[in-house]
């Protein structure tokens, strides 16, 4: 029995509120159980000095936890002067993530800076992350087809992410804190809708997984991303309809 | 006539969701029109090294902004390793704030950490952080006394803030981001319910200002708080039948 | 009595060393009993990115204290890697205060930097920096003048500042380290030779103050800069006639 | 065909010099092909302040890369102030893949860092410096038992790492730089002598790719890492009859 | 004929403003000619955790520059978030030098820092920090044996330093700026007055130096480094009688 | 009796690994004794923006330490997030010293940085690095030769370095970190091939030395440079024959 009362392969309640950041071009809180993560997705009319003259968009991700969005307050980074590496890996994770669903040559030459902002942490933050930049991301190029910056939204995919692990022996679906703590192994799985695999970060946190025990916990994830890929065209369509 | 439609002395809607920060020991989602700033009071068991020994509480504040709370996206203070001068100077404010209306022997050794992260920027962002600062703090002082930490509410005054401005010759209460921009002068006033100046800032933003503008503010600046404190009560004491 | 002997309506001795730093375009050292500020005035010929091709020029202020300016020896900002909030809040109060004076168009697309470094300090720095960066910049603009780079000293105003505070009950006009560390509540005044308020900053050290409070500050602090406008006055021509 | 004319499961060769640097209790200039990793293994008598009074041991890695070990010069870290997220995700990533095979327990209260650093870059950097601080950290632990610091070599299993990637629709094994450039997914494998996985990182680089060919990966991967077990063995017996 | 008229083997003109710095146990405002540099020294009663417990003294430097102590303004190296290579490389001189003349046994356990902060800047200013900074540790010196902390002066030698160079194939003492920047090759000499050596930095600026020309600015140094000794006690006998 | 049981004016074992690096246009593993270091030239087609249009080359340096060449483990500068004063000192003589023998008109718009880190130290590394560094860059301008990149190796001199010291009242050359630690006095010698001299720094570290000392370290440092000079020309002929 899952402490939330969950059977194995149950999501916790996912919700998006579109449109919670005014000022940007493209937004969502996405909620998971407790997990809260705004997701804000910013356009930014040129491409940076790697990129330039070739006609090739950027799409780009930071992520942040507010101090007291865990159990414990933690240090401020931009007290402290700089990004942990935690950090870092995750933005740049996300950052991977997104570009793998989009055209940048259908973009054009602008970039699109994903702000994953955690204001709630109960453990999947960085899949949540994922999931509702994808909203975001995905308004944002609708914003830019109504404002005729762009003619079509430039989205070859759709990409969503769920963690899931081993816990006592157990792979279960979509880890909270108190289970990710736990966990023998787990796993974030970042998928496409048509069944492709963008990144798979497995890892041993107490002793080394089997091929097999990879394979439940990549079951598992598929299925739990279908779910979430419903959800968000359901968020996406509602959002398109107001704007 | 005000781009909101308002009154010269009419503050904006002000609601507090309190609890919104599910791991704080207390804290508030604060918003006035469309500024958001989420307050959250984390209790630590002890003092900075200069207070050692000496029986006295701290109470210090950060403050943040989200990169996209702003009309165009600001850096990451995180990302770019430094807080900037304006964000130090609105942080060590509020911590004032808060300290001139706590007594910090009654409280004894520990920390009580402010943060104050502005979620969506309309203006009078320092302002809402204080005001709702004091609700997080409060409801934290009573968690506190709740689980027989401290015996009673160690706060000695109750304290919030308003922005107040000389925008075409005349003075506003509450200033928004367009009026903010707009404005000849204009002040940060932290009072206390009764009657006592905490802080004011008072600045020439065109052109210096006469004694008589300042006291016309401060006077609209003692109505628009007078609202304020029945609100920040009215706040804490649902919050706290709930909790 | 004030530990100095002083009258409640009595500022310091206050002197300027003009010329003191031999290759700025303008400089003073300011002294206001034993603080003794050192300002300069660089003229650099553009303006920061953001002011580029707008036709106007840039007044902006570094303030710094030498290690051992003060009773205990502080860290140096240099070799600890970053300027406190305190420094970054008072270099930003005397860039708005003698930017308050300037005409900026007439000024034309140059920037000039006020460095403000206290050689000793006994309370009141900021305000000296501030009286004493009118002198440098003043000097600064009559150089320009002599070398035909601009037609006119493009100064529209007279800014100096001067501290004030409760103490034992008493409002005391320019207070010194010993009696600003046992005031109940202070403020800066940066004031206009005509009248006008640039800024106000009045804070509750112990205990919230009144209006009636606040009102008597100014008065004090209003004769005290009107003797130190004229200081500034003598200072300037006598300095005028030597270069 | 390979640019190197390897057959698509064929590692490149691999060597290792033991006893590289002097002073280290435990050091390889690991070679695979043209990629040169020094790792050195550090032992200090004590953990950090999270593990105090726990009885358990910590080891934790540091990467680096010679500015000219690539193909461009790379801006050194150390100048410009800060490691790059990519340097702290792969350090972070040598020391989980390191504390997977460590009893920590038994190691006892002490600290040792994996230094891993690149002195020739061709491809496969963090699996080289995995496969090399593996045998550094072996020959730590035998140096510290042959000093009697530990009664044996706390290791509960032996750990390589290898990448693999689809290039042109192939499943190639150890990918070098020209190859890695080319690919169109690849996955680094950190596996276990006796069959476990410690973890995997399969990224799209292209395009998403699919569970089929994640298995197929993973199969060369573990061929893989099975030669290297043999060459770390040899290497360490080879080192632990000299010293 | 040199810029300032003098001859080739002798000083720019040389003062000692001793007691500028009020709070500090030792300070004086050493010119030469137009460099004017502001030495302090500050007693803190431990010493840094490298030397704890083992019954010696601790003597180091800091040095600055204020940022128009220069033709052009530098930046200022606090707002910059770092010492520049020069700034430490002087810091580093500075004390090393003082530390050659100071038996650090007898000194106790206590530190002594040099802070040495150029006002004006007109060429030789590490010279004449080293000059300066003996100035004010003889002050500290005597004033902790006035205050009966040690015993007596733990000197057991008296330092200074002049810089020499080669200018149109002239052998110069004390280079002025305009000299500096024309120079061959130049050094720093850190002399004793019982004529031992302490440092040489020899440096050529434009081509190598011959060992000839090497003793020729030594002796050039020795003779302008005895003036300074003289300097110096005057200096320190005339501070001593009247504090 | 040395340590090493070399006599007092013998040079450790020199050799020089060229090619060490396989991307950089001129790169040797130095070894002096049990001192390593890794010299790599890199050549950039643009010069710092301070030398831009002048027709001027630049020839500049960077230096590091792995973190385990020492007998203790050191701090890795990048992870610290600075360099330390001795890294920049080093690193700034080094480029002073390359400097002096290049033909910065006849070499044109270009900048060629030495990298010198070193791998293993037993003292002398700063010499080390200059010595191999002088190799690196002639090795890199030899490859722009045969690339028609520049007409002729644009070098005017042949520079080395070696240390000299005192121990124990004897003049030894090239010390080791033995010696080094327990020299009274010691110095670096940066000199030509024509007998010039490029640098000198000589400290006391336990007392101050005489100029007759002086005289008998630069003796044994010419004598111990020519040998280097011999060794260099080897190593950059037999490398050129193969290039």
């Amino acid at each position: 029995m899952r402490p939330s009362g969950r059977a194995a392969d149950s999501l916790r309640a996912v919700s998006f509120s579109t449109g919670f950041a005014r000022h940007a071009e493209g937004s969502v809180l996405i909620r998971m159980g407790q997990t809260e993560v705004l997701c804000t997705a910013s356009v930014e009319g040129r491409v940076p000095p790697f990129l330039r003259n070739q006609g090739l968009g950027w799409v780009t991700a930071e992520y942040g936890m507010l101090p007291r969005a865990t159990h414990k307050r933690g240090e401020r980074e931009a007290a402290r002067g700089k990004q942990s590496g935690r950090t870092q890996e995750i933005q740049r994770l996300i950052g991977r993530s997104l570009r793998a669903v989009v055209d940048r040559k259908a973009m054009g030459e602008m970039t699109i800076t994903l702000d994953c902002d955690v204001l709630n942490a109960d453990g999947g933050t960085r899949c949540a992350a994922i999931t509702g930049a994808y909203v975001a991301l995905s308004l944002a190029f609708r914003h830019l087809v109504a404002k005729r910056v762009i003619a079509a939204v430039p989205l070859i995919g759709q990409v969503a992410a769920v963690s899931c692990g081993l816990v006592n022996g157990e792979a279960l679906l979509d880890l909270d804190y108190a289970e990710d703590s736990a966990a023998e192994a787990d796993g974030n799985f970042v998928l496409t809708a048509d069944g492709g695999i963008v990144e798979i970060q497995a890892t041993a946190e107490q002793k080394p997984f089997t091929e097999t025990d990879c394979l439940t916990l990549m079951t598992l994830a598929k299925a739990g991303t279908r779910e979430l890929f419903v959800a968000q065209n359901i968020a996406i369509e509602a959002a398109g309809s107001i704007v």
